[in-house]
């Protein structure tokens, strides 16, 4: 029985390299399917990488490959991976702290290093896509049955690569956090779980003016800033009808205040 | 046998939701064909997103479940509904305007609210993201084979919201119409059909001068403007080797006064 | 047994177009695997889509019938062509150049031009879309298993047309190439073989200043430029974490000078 293949990475849809992964696939099996999470996470941005794999993760089925290409360090020393989660759940890509997300989510039962050259797609591959000749055909072998065990040698889990991610922190009557992510509609999506603020009253306290909790874009008028929970369990800051990141001019990182009502 | 599903939403491709949606389908079956229309439709444009699905439909499987998502009233008191036409072909989506243009183009037979949570994702679906946590589901449940009728209360086929187009309108000595949709290649697309030109000689008649009626761009010579009948049956001008849009500087909704000759 | 179709296109994919190519071969024949390379050639840009289209080939599986559709001369006297390859590999498009790379790449055994109107999908085409109305459908029915030579006339190799493409020219200590080809990193992607540059040193001489070797990317420091052998196997410029072309500001067809070393 084949495994789904669900893709992530930073190639874009411009060039034929999303295309030659799947051509690489199909080469080895073509009755894998498919699925695109995103191949447009800003060039090499590991940490927009890590907080969209863990965010899809959820909605995928259990018995899926992620297959992880977001690569500066293509052809240098860091590790060719994959990992094993509960349920026949594969994580295949470099090494670099992109399954960062992931580590955080859920328990990760091994970790292999993909040193078995029978299953690359050549023992030579190129230094500098190893997301077609090593990564893409890894996958299609696992997906095809090829046993984990096979892949590479085993290696521990705690020397996994793992990115600093920001913390949010707890104030006196409030959290501090940042914004990670910043998506196509200008939302500004916060690392302040929506498991902080259920059940309490809040806004957002932001250039000495204060935005006002909403629990859908629609329920605050055309234009108005608000700030709710995301699809994904996150405080957003958004704007019914608009981009909000274009409105308040902000990026990555920058903190964000929720404070709580008395 | 399970249904093809046609996805057309205003996600982009930047960020995780289009690949969620497909992952939520696969997570209920993992044999359902999945097609996309378009994902760039512009944000919350109901009117090219009416357009786009009425004009890809006549092109797909007549057993096709069309998944469409653009949703700016999501988590408000706008229905989520399904439409049953001939042929087991089905619609699925808000019940906001942008099934104007399908209304107008086929017979629906029946029209059901989304009212059985036993099909979405989860009993308490996010308010933000309707598509991943109803819309999606259902489209799966559907495509695999639970019956239409199952999915809720029907409602009257009047009810149902309609988007207030823009007419074209009969003169004396043509026709006068809007521009009703801009592509990538800045070809602008009107609202006048074919068959009211055809068989006639014609020109388009802008800012005092004339478009030649043409059949094809390269009949004219490079960067010449012409006007031709689109390949989904409009009034359309067009640039060979160029963008109308950006010589004309003409927008959605502009008017276009096409010329009948003696 | 029916066979992959894999998809290469300048339609972009902010409107119908790729979607209704898609409708229009799952009409024919729902189980047909379709495979996108890519749908971001620039527009009408035959050079682009010739290099992109040779550049994908081999990742794909030989049995495989490519889609490509770059097509400015639409309606025009430009002829509909498949062409057949060894292992039952085809290439169904416009008779306009955009197969020359394929053509320079591989023994073609077999031209026709695609005058057999039953495997169009209506006898009377759109004269803007062949793309959907003759390429697609012919495709797909060879997809699924109509012989190749029912799909229309034979015509002779020698006729079909091809691209003037720059060479490049070796010097008494070096060669002289052009940019073919700038990707969405901004890496520019010149004419020379890696076989012209393999084991020898040598460098890229710009605008007075050396551009050094380098095995990969990261092997420079971040924002350094270098010269290395792309993943497809030619010199190629680039930047380690930017991009070479906004840095440079160089265009497709500028020169590029390799320099032997002693």
């Amino acid at each position: 029985m084949t495994k789904l293949i669900a893709l992530i990475t930073d190639f874009g849809l411009q060039d034929i390299y999303v295309g030659v992964i799947k051509g690489v696939i199909a080469s080895i099996n073509s009755h894998i399917p498919i699925l695109d999470i995103t191949h447009h996470i800003p060039p090499q941005d590991l940490i927009s990488a890590s907080f969209c794999l863990k965010s899809a993760y959820p909605y995928f089925p259990s018995e899926t490959i992620y297959l992880a290409v977001v690569d500066p360090g293509v052809g240098s020393t860091r590790k060719a991976i994959a990992l094993r989660a509960e349920h026949e759940t594969y994580f295949i890509g470099p090494d670099n702290g992109l399954f960062t997300g992931i580590l955080d989510l859920i328990p990760i039962l091994e970790a292999r290093e993909l040193t078995n050259r029978v299953y690359w797609r050549s023992p030579e591959p190129s230094l500098t896509f190893h997301g077609r000749d090593i990564f893409a055909s890894v996958a299609a072998h696992l997906a095809s049955g090829v046993p984990f065990e096979t892949l590479g040698e085993k290696i521990p889990l705690p020397s996994l690569v793992r990115l600093p991610l920001a913390p949010y922190q707890l104030t006196a009557d409030g959290v501090v956090g940042v914004i990670q992510y910043i998506d196509y509609f200008g939302n500004l999506i916060t690392n302040i779980p929506a498991s902080l603020v259920s059940n309490k009253s809040w806004s957002v306290s932001l250039f000495n003016t204060t935005i006002a909790q909403s629990s859908t874009y629609s329920e605050q008028p055309q234009g108005e800033l608000l700030a709710l929970i995301s699809s994904n369990g996150w405080v957003e800051i958004a704007i019914n009808g608009g981009s909000a990141a274009q409105k308040l001019q902000l990026n990555l990182g920058d903190s964000i205040y929720v404070k709580f009502k008395d």
